[in-house]
């Protein structure tokens, strides 16, 4: 049998921004939860896509030809090698998907770093 | 630049129970929106673990061992090979997460096989 996954409790368990913990792992991609507020880093993933998708609040995704906003119950799939921004105005709770291994910040050198595989 | 996808309106465009719509692609795996009511097949996937993550209204998942519930806001992961038949006792509308190919009812034969790899 396998467990239950409550992503509200697993919300609570940090409050860190940028920073994205593992709730879930599927095959080889993992499943997890970030808090965002602020602008975050231009960056991409060269080996892979990456899923978006807003839990509660909103926020937005910079590209170079563009920006697009996105409200809780909103999705998007940012292709590999596109090269992206995540803002959020105020705190935004969001689930990434993506393949074990994939860092934060992609390729990009920079303080918002986070130490990747961290479980909650 | 890459699209918003909202989940609420892609509910919107169909009515069939047990039949999974496509609504993203992140590298060769699916993004699937469902409607459960009723009770399924029992099956299995051989060679994937697959996502459920409910975004309105209550369903279980049988198990060979036990049986699970799931709320809104709730997820789990269904490891491969294992055996199992969800359910819901009233409409509930899920987040499905797995491989490009996978069939619904998997290696069961069943008249709730539903057409693989359509899009919404």
């Amino acid at each position: 049998m396998t467990g239950v996954i409550n992503l509200e409790d697993k919300l609570n368990r940090f409050t860190e921004h940028w920073s994205p913990r593992v709730v879930a792992e599927m095959n080889d991609y993992q499943f997890k939860l970030a808090k965002f507020e602020g602008r975050f880093v231009w960056h991409a993933h060269d080996d892979t896509d990456e899923v978006f998708i807003v839990l509660a609040g909103r926020m937005g995704i910079e590209f170079r030809d563009g920006t697009i906003a996105l409200g809780e119950g909103e999705m998007c799939v940012v292709p590999r090698g596109v090269e992206y921004r995540p803002f959020a105005e105020e705190e935004c709770h969001v689930m990434l998907v993506e393949p074990r291994g994939v860092v934060n910040t992609g390729e990009a050198d920079s303080d918002l770093r986070a130490e990747n595989d961290v479980w909650v």
